[in-house]
């Protein structure tokens, strides 16, 4: 490790912490994560966590800020930060929960989720990187896509966080291949395009195929060998293809940055592009350090 | 235990194995059941399993028929008993698999399940309960519903099965309220009738807000204080209304016979019902048992 800390940048989720210790002029000294997500913490477990990681790493005699984004700023987590209301510009400094700590060189922030009253909905992260991906496409106007246990797709403009809504595909996805009764023919890997695009197709054209098709795969394995490549990618297209169909008055003339890792974000291209919407791909996890970026900036000149 | 045991008649699923002693007059003598399902036995271990259940009461001396539908009779059971293919009867005696047993007081068969080459799908133990519902209702015309853990819609006509589709509606209920974000949402009790029927309607008539609509019992839990029996029915309601608009083929103008427990059929019904479609109940474990009894008593005669 090289340099002074000067600040630390934290994405607590509910799986997983991951933290970026932070030189003067910006750089990242050094990247760490831990699997103390929110999930697993009590109230009183989230300064140990975040001390184990860091603790090392911090000056003397003073007190270095940390900005937090996630999970940990909900009502279970470290510290309730109230939730932002849409329409609204993705919540900043000014708008932190300032956490007590016991260790004297932390000063810990947490920034707020956003929230939407109608139709209910909730975010806690996404927020921050779409902050980000504003700081770096200022004057954005369009849908932020960000694919996940829980995808989210946003309506932004003139900076603003307009509406979203949130979709469960993720862990649908996750539940169904590893827990229900498709596990026996969905494997944890492979891909078929084809499979994939034809699922996308189907249910996209007849929603409501969604609910007959599931167990077709599981048939169709018994019955006519059905190769795991395929059923895997099948299911991919059908949650998708599902999701893609509730989803169409965001996406629909409009413009999509996609922003998640590649594996997640692929097919979700795959699929868009196949209704010729104009895609573009960021990465996530850069997504939320230009996030907690700005928002550490803004504190410093407030 | 009165009277003496002539064959022993058997439902043994993923989860589970019932048997019913029986009399020669065609009484139940005693009905026991365990937990040794299909799901967690190894070939050789069924019929220690059966033993253990009924070893005592077997006659000495003279082997006992006894008379197996269900997932016993899949590849990964005791000894597959290919399935039969739609069209096709109910399988009965003559089409039953023999099994090999170490006790000479044993005489076991296993009933084979029902496939549908396209689309694909395939039973086991519903067949034999549509057989019990044909036995003491000859001549039905129908639909005939199998609510459960895969739900099965099958057509019947002139005896026999003309078609069917299977759907994950009772696996999806349980993974999404017992193990996804849901579960703090959705408790393990409770019926709110009205959120149910709102929700089937809302997906019937829109097939793609399914996807939009899960994650928003989370939502309007955490922001607006939804209440927990409303959750669980409005889940129920829409996954229910997305098989309903799915299988619109089976029921659109038909009598549908709805096989099931209470708990289970109701919310079908209901659902149904408020579609004008004409439904009769009728309890699944004696459909079971009846079906046993007309193959057992095809066997005696053939």
């Amino acid at each position: 490790m090289s340099g002074a800390v000067t600040w630390i940048a934290a994405d607590w989720g509910t799986s997983h912490l991951r933290v970026w210790l932070m030189g003067a002029g910006g750089e990242v000294i050094a990247r760490r994560d831990s699997g103390d997500g929110m999930g697993k913490l009590e109230p009183d477990g989230f300064e140990p966590a975040l001390l184990a990681l860091i603790g090392e790493a911090l000056p003397e005699g003073q007190s270095t800020p940390v900005m937090i984004c996630g999970m940990a700023g909900s009502r279970q987590g470290w510290a309730e930060a109230p939730y932002a209301t849409v329409p609204c510009k993705p919540p900043s400094a000014g708008q932190t929960r300032l956490v007590g700590t016991s260790d004297p060189r932390l000063r810990v922030r947490i920034l707020p989720g956003v929230k939407q009253e109608h139709p209910a909905d909730v975010m806690r992260g996404e927020e921050t990187q779409i902050a980000g991906f504003l700081a770096l496409n200022p004057g954005y106007d369009g849908i932020i896509c960000l694919p996940g246990t829980h995808c989210k797709w946003a309506h932004v403009s003139a900076g603003e966080i307009v509406s979203f809504r949130t979709f469960m595909t993720g862990e649908l996805f996750a539940l169904l291949s590893r827990q229900s009764v498709l596990r026996h023919s969905v494997p944890a890997s492979g891909w078929d395009e084809g499979a994939f695009a034809d699922a996308v197709d189907r249910v996209m054209s007849r929603p409501e195929s969604l609910a007959a098709s599931l167990f077709g795969l599981r048939a169709e394995a018994l019955l006519h060998d059905l190769d795991g490549t395929a059923a895997r990618s099948r299911l991919s297209g059908l949650l998708i293809g599902a999701e893609l169909a509730a989803a169409k008055p965001y996406w629909l003339g409009q413009q999509v940055a996609l922003l998640g890792d590649t594996a997640i974000a692929a097919p979700y291209r795959a699929a868009l592009m196949a209704q010729s919407v104009p895609v573009t791909l960021a990465d996530a996890e850069r997504m939320t350090l230009e996030g907690l970026k700005a928002a550490q900036a803004k504190e410093e000149t407030t």
